[in-house]
């Protein structure tokens, strides 16, 4: 039994994160949250207290940190006697706060992989170049590090893993499709940040196919698919976190990532992206000033937090998988659909921060109760899926599956009314 | 007889002027080229000499100069006893540069409009906001000043005048269209600075009809148009200097003008504005840098200069003019074509520097001959158009005419060779 939490970031996931963390602080704890801007981390807790989504008294606080700074972020950890440390600031900040949690003990969960501010998307497997090296230290020390335990990476890892371990006998192929089917009424904006948005399209597009690496380039490799609520959606093929552990861990030779976008997305990328403006190399101005232009792309682009007021429309997420079962061959649909306007109500966040935040604060509370407290590194498909994907379904995120027998709960008992999650909860 | 001209500006125009100058240095005497970086003064006198356009062994001189110092300017126009100043630099320095030259008494050229870095596209007509307030000035003191003595505007004016004169007795309207059928091969370039070519479609756009100012936005009236060699094309009704002139000098209710943009211009440039990346108001990085968007686009375009040698295809900027004449009804289009490889192998640049150096070029030779040495302030169609059509014909810039008669060289006896225009000089 591990407690007390510590958010470190404080954007949009990092709401959602502390919002679901308070929904559940009976069990968790104190809620701590550090990001460089206090003020930011301030404005999250008064949103808490706003939607009474706390329900004991205990501690929420604020704190100012720069989570590279590995000693002030293991004080901070010390200080606030956290037992839980839940990453959701920028990718670069991973290996540093990783670095705190091994000199503390404290567990440790992010949402999406490390990256070196320097670089764009590395040889494969990304987890090796950076995650992986630490496995030994985490086992040595016995400490829980809980790698990509946002929705993707995360859900659908867990997705995966399910559908070994239940729905086929062999399974020849994972496609792991992201469809954000909402609409936030502006001309142009990204629903997390922007640098970490382009960041993972300017590079190449890794995908494990005939169980082997292949590259591509974005927007080579286009597909269709036919969903459910959100229906026919045109995906792209697209470099993602799971399939560098997913390719590791499951013995399965096919496994692909597909993102929905729109034609505007697509247009905007590919200027910015063909005049340079997406890339993270200083240029000069004729006033000699030295400016890397992804920085000012985000500079212009509207703040994701502020797009959640007006998003309507829903998310589909999931893993389509094939492959055989009794000596049939089987296609399974394993998603959530998630709403933007009621993540909105809950929590104050659209629904891509609240997919990606919800089953952090799952792991977190999973950590707490032992389930998920193995005390060493993991990703999550190395995991017992259905107590997370139980607590998910409590949470506001029910998985769904869609198979030859039709489409329905995985979980019948779900709760899926429109009462709100921390209702659900109280109730 | 004015002699010795001071060219003030090293980018493309400026090449063009200092190769054209040097063409007729027998009259204009020495050549000083001044800019902020001397680097780029000596690389152009270093192509001139290359391409051996100066045609006597009159000094060719590169100095550093910051023409917002309108003493520095002052004093090196006496150092140099230039009795001509070419003025091709930034847009934002016109006023700077007119200042010393009502200092010096030198005679002034310039060939765009100024403006305040601060502010885009102000209220019509502009020459009123700020060359204009200088009139009463220069007329007090006998300086000469002529204003936007470029293609367009500059020959389109004269274009205008010449209409008015000779081919017809009322104008209904003068349609000013400038197409670019040349092909660069780049993603996205724009042929001059890129930081004035957006900052004219940013604003709103001002036209001149049925006698009044007419405010639209930008790409939002298009028009085809079937055009001699370059044939049909798209256009757009655009905000342009000439307009603010024309408008109160010659007594014609509809003056508008029409720019060509392929679909990646209007793509590139819709994305950008609505970004706000074309922005020349500050933002504040992430990380708290202060930074001019517009100015970040500018470094990572391609520089303008750097298209030339690869540059292929024609211009076509003309007048379509229609009125009255003899009681009957009458369309004329005045027009140059010009040829992106041709001005390359000339003077090292391409057609659109060509198309706006040439010109600035020949003022300076009607001035120094004393034809356009007028002892005040004007704009180009205030000013005899025949000795200066004549002069563009020898110095590579042919005026045709597409009439009800068909379609023709203006002066017959128009060099339309294919020799460099060097050479017909020399011959």
């Amino acid at each position: 039994m591990k407690k007390n939490v510590l958010i470190i970031g404080a954007g949009g996931v990092a709401q959602v994160v502390a919002h679901k963390c308070a929904q559940y602080n009976d069990l968790l704890g104190d809620i701590h949250i550090a990001s460089r801007t206090l003020g930011k981390c301030e404005a999250i807790i008064r949103t808490v207290h706003e939607k009474r989504n706390a329900v004991t008294g205990r501690h929420l606080a604020a704190h100012r940190l720069d989570a590279l700074d590995v000693e002030a972020t293991a004080a901070l950890i010390r200080e606030t006697q956290s037992q839980i440390v839940i990453n959701v600031g920028s990718s670069f900040l991973n290996m540093s706060v990783l670095s705190a949690c091994l000199e503390t003990g404290a567990a440790y969960i992010d949402t999406a992989i490390h990256e070196d501010p320097e670089k764009i998307c590395e040889t494969p497997p990304w987890y090796g170049n950076y995650e992986w090296k630490r496995r030994d230290d985490c086992a040595a020390k016995g400490v829980t590090a809980l790698l990509g335990a946002g929705f993707d990476p995360g859900v659908v890892n867990a997705y995966a893993r399910l559908a070994r371990d239940e729905y086929f006998d062999r399974i020849e192929s994972i496609d792991i499709i992201d469809i954000n089917a909402g609409d936030h009424g502006r001309y142009f904006a990204t629903n997390f940040d922007p640098e970490i948005n382009f960041r993972e399209f300017t590079g190449q597009v890794w995908s494990w196919q005939k169980g082997q690496w292949t590259a591509n380039r974005m927007f080579e490799v286009a597909q269709e698919w036919d969903l459910p609520v959100v229906g026919k959606r045109m995906t792209y093929m697209t470099g993602h976190d799971e399939i560098h552990s997913l390719s590791r861990t499951l013995d399965v030779p096919n496994i692909r990532f597909w993102m929905g976008f729109g034609e505007r997305y697509i247009t905007v990328f590919t200027v910015l992206k063909s005049l340079g403006l997406l890339s993270e190399q200083p240029v000069a101005t004729a006033e000699g000033q030295t400016v890397i232009p992804l920085k000012v792309v985000k500079a212009v682009l509207p703040d994701p937090s502020s797009l959640a007021p007006d998003y309507t429309g829903k998310t589909c997420i999931g893993d389509l998988v094939k492959g055989v079962k009794d000596g049939r061959p089987r296609e399974v649909f394993i998603y959530n659909i998630a709403d933007h306007a009621e993540a909105f109500r809950e929590v104050g966040s659209q629904a891509i921060s609240y997919t990606a935040g919800v089953p952090a604060a799952a792991a977190a509370i999973l950590v707490a109760r032992g389930d998920w407290d193995v005390g060493k590194m993991a990703n999550i498909e190395e995991l017992p899926p259905k107590p997370f994907l139980s607590l998910l379904d409590e949470m506001g995120l029910a998985t769904r599956v869609r198979d030859e027998t039709g489409d329905r709960l995985l979980n019948e008992t779900a709760d899926v009314s429109e009462q709100p999650a921390q209702l659900r909860r109280r109730a």
